[in-house]
C-alpha cells in the first residue's frame, strides 16, 4: 500500500523504549529522562516511551511528595516532556508520574504530540492492589484514585491506546482499544519479581495476538535495593506475538522498527474480528453510552 | 477447606490427557482411543481428555465420510465413550468427531459423566478459516457448520467449559465461561506447524491467567505424513499460568494433579474479578438474553 503509507500518520517508524533507572532525586530523574529522550530522538525515533513512575520511587510514601498538578501547569516533569516533544519533533508516551488534582492523586501518563501539545492524559484505571503472601504486597488504592476513562490518541505515529501496568491484566481494555482502531497499545508498567517472570511477557503477547496489533511496554530498570523492585524486561511485540525488541533488567534505550502494514496482513491471514460471534457475546464500551 | 473439599464434586483429582496418533481406519481409531481411556482410568484418572477429530484424518474430505449421527444414536465413536465412562467410572471430555445432524456437519465434542450419560455436546463455535500464504490454509466452513451455544457441564470433577481448537482464540468465550463459574476449560485442538509454535502455549496460558482457572488441551500426536500436520504439545495449565504437565509431538498419555483450591487462592491474591471496571466495560452473554 505505498500510496496510503503516508496518509496522515507514519505507517513505518522507529520506536524507542527508555527503560530508565529511577532515583529519589526528582530533578535528577527529570534530567535523566530528558537526556534519554534526546538520545532516542537523535537515534531517529519518532515515538518515545518512558516507564511508569519515572520521576519518583515507586511507593505509596513517595506518591504524595512527588506529585505534580498537571492541569494547573505546575508540573516540571510534564513541562520537560512537552518541551522535548516540540524541540525534537517526536511523539512521547510519557510513562507516568503521580498527578495531584484537587484532593486526589492519580498514576498518570501524559501523551505529547510532536508540536509539544498535550494529546491525552491517561489515569491508571485498574489500581495495583494485590497480596501474594511472602511474595509481593502492594495497595495503590491507599494513596491513589483510579481514572475513569479510556485513553486513545491520534498521533503522527498512528492511533495509540494507553494503559498503565496493572491495566494490562484486563483484556476488556485492550479489546476496547482494538475496537476503536488502535494500532498500538503502550503500557508503561513496573511489574515485580513475582508477577514479572510469571506474567509480564505473557500478557504483552496475549494482548498483541488476541487483538492483532502492536504492544509496547516500558518498565523502570531494576534496582535491587529499592523498596519495590521492578522486573524490567520492557518489550515491543508485533501483531503475531513476535518479540520485535526487548531488554533485560538494566537501564537501556532500545529501538524497534514498526510497520503497521503488519496489522493488515495478520488480519487478512486470520480475520478474527470478522469471525467473532456477535450473536453469542458482545463487549460493550460503556463510556460510549449516551 | 477440608470440609467443602468433597461438596458435590472432587476438588482434587488426577486428569489424563491422551495425545493420540490418528489413522485413516475409524475402527482402529476407536479401538485405540478405548485402550487409551482404559490406561488413563487404570492410572487413577477421574477425568480423561481426548484430541480434536480423533476418529478421522483432519481434512474436509474426511469429515463427511467419518461423520456420525450422535442424536440418532448412530455413533459407534460416541457409544464407545459412553461405555468406557460408565465401566471405568470416569468423566470423559471426548475430544471431537465430525457429527452429522440433518443435512449439516459439525465439529463436535461429547462429554460423558461417570455414569455414561451424555452431559453435554459442544459444537465448535468458531470455525477454523485461515489463510497464511505459504504456511497454512484451511477452511472448515467448506464442509462444517458452526455451533451456536456455549457448553458448560457440571461433572464429578467440577464445572467444565468446553471449546474446540480455534475457539481458544476468542477471549470472550473463556471470559464467559469464567463468569459462569467454570473451574477448568478443556480445549481439544489441533494447532498446526505455523500457529502451533507461535501461539498454542501462549493462548492456553493467557486464558488461564486472565480468568484464573485451569486450562487443559489435547492435540492429536504429530504425523508428518498427514495432510494436516498437528503441532501436538498438549498441556495442562494452572490458574497462575504455570504448566502443570505437557508433552511434545509424539503419542502420549500424561497426567496432571488438579487442585481447585488453587483457584480460590489465586483469586484471593489478585482479585481481578472484583477489580474489573463494570462502569467502563461489560461482556454481555447474549445467550442468556430473554
Amino acid at each position: 500500500m505505498p500510496s496510503s503509507r503516508y496518509f496522515w500518520f507514519l505507517w513505518q517508524f522507529k520506536l524507542a523504549v527508555c527503560q530508565l533507572s529511577i532515583c529519589a532525586d526528582k530533578e535528577q530523574n527529570i534530567r535523566h529522562a530528558r537526556e534519554a529522550i534526546q538520545t532516542a530522538a537523535d537515534g531517529g525515533s519518532k515515538l518515545v516511551l518512558l516507564p511508569e513512575m519515572w520521576n519518583c520511587p515507586y511507593s505509596n510514601a513517595s506518591f504524595p511528595i512527588y506529585a505534580e498538578d498537571i492541569d494547573a501547569g505546575d508540573s516540571p516533569s510534564s513541562k520537560m516532556l512537552s518541551d522535548m516533544a516540540k524541540s525534537k519533533e517526536v511523539t512521547i508516551i510519557g510513562g507516568s508520574i503521580p498527578e495531584r488534582s484537587g484532593n486526589h492523586l492519580y498514576n498518570t501518563c501524559c501523551i505529547y504530540g510532536k508540536d509539544g501539545s498535550l494529546k491525552g492524559k491517561h489515569r491508571k484505571v485498574h489500581l495495583f492492589d494485590i497480596d501474594i503472601p511472602g511474595k509481593i504486597q502492594f495497595k495503590e488504592s491507599d494513596t491513589l484514585k483510579p481514572g475513569d476513562k479510556y485513553t486513545v490518541v491520534d498521533t503522527d505515529v498512528g492511533r495509540i491506546g494507553v494503559g498503565i501496568c496493572y491495566d494490562i491484566r484486563f483484556p476488556e481494555m485492550a479489546m476496547t482499544y482494538a475496537a476503536r482502531g488502535v494500532h498500538m497499545i503502550c503500557y508503561p508498567g513496573a511489574f515485580n519479581m513475582t508477577t514479572g517472570p510469571a506474567h509480564w511477557e505473557l500478557l504483552q503477547k496475549a494482548r498483541a495476538v488476541d487483538n492483532q496489533l502492536f504492544v509496547a511496554t516500558c518498565s523502570p530498570a531494576r534496582n535491587p535495593s529499592a523498596g519495590y523492585v521492578a522486573w524490567g524486561h520492557s518489550s515491543v511485540i508485533g501483531p503475531f506475538g513476535e518479540i520485535l525488541a526487548s531488554t533485560g533488567r538494566e537501564e537501556a534505550i532500545f529501538y524497534a522498527d514498526i510497520d503497521y502494514a503488519q496489522i493488515k496482513e495478520r488480519r487478512m491471514n486470520m480475520p478474527l474480528d470478522h469471525q467473532r460471534r456477535g450473536d453469542l457475546y458482545q463487549l460493550v464500551d460503556l463510556t460510549l453510552a449516551t
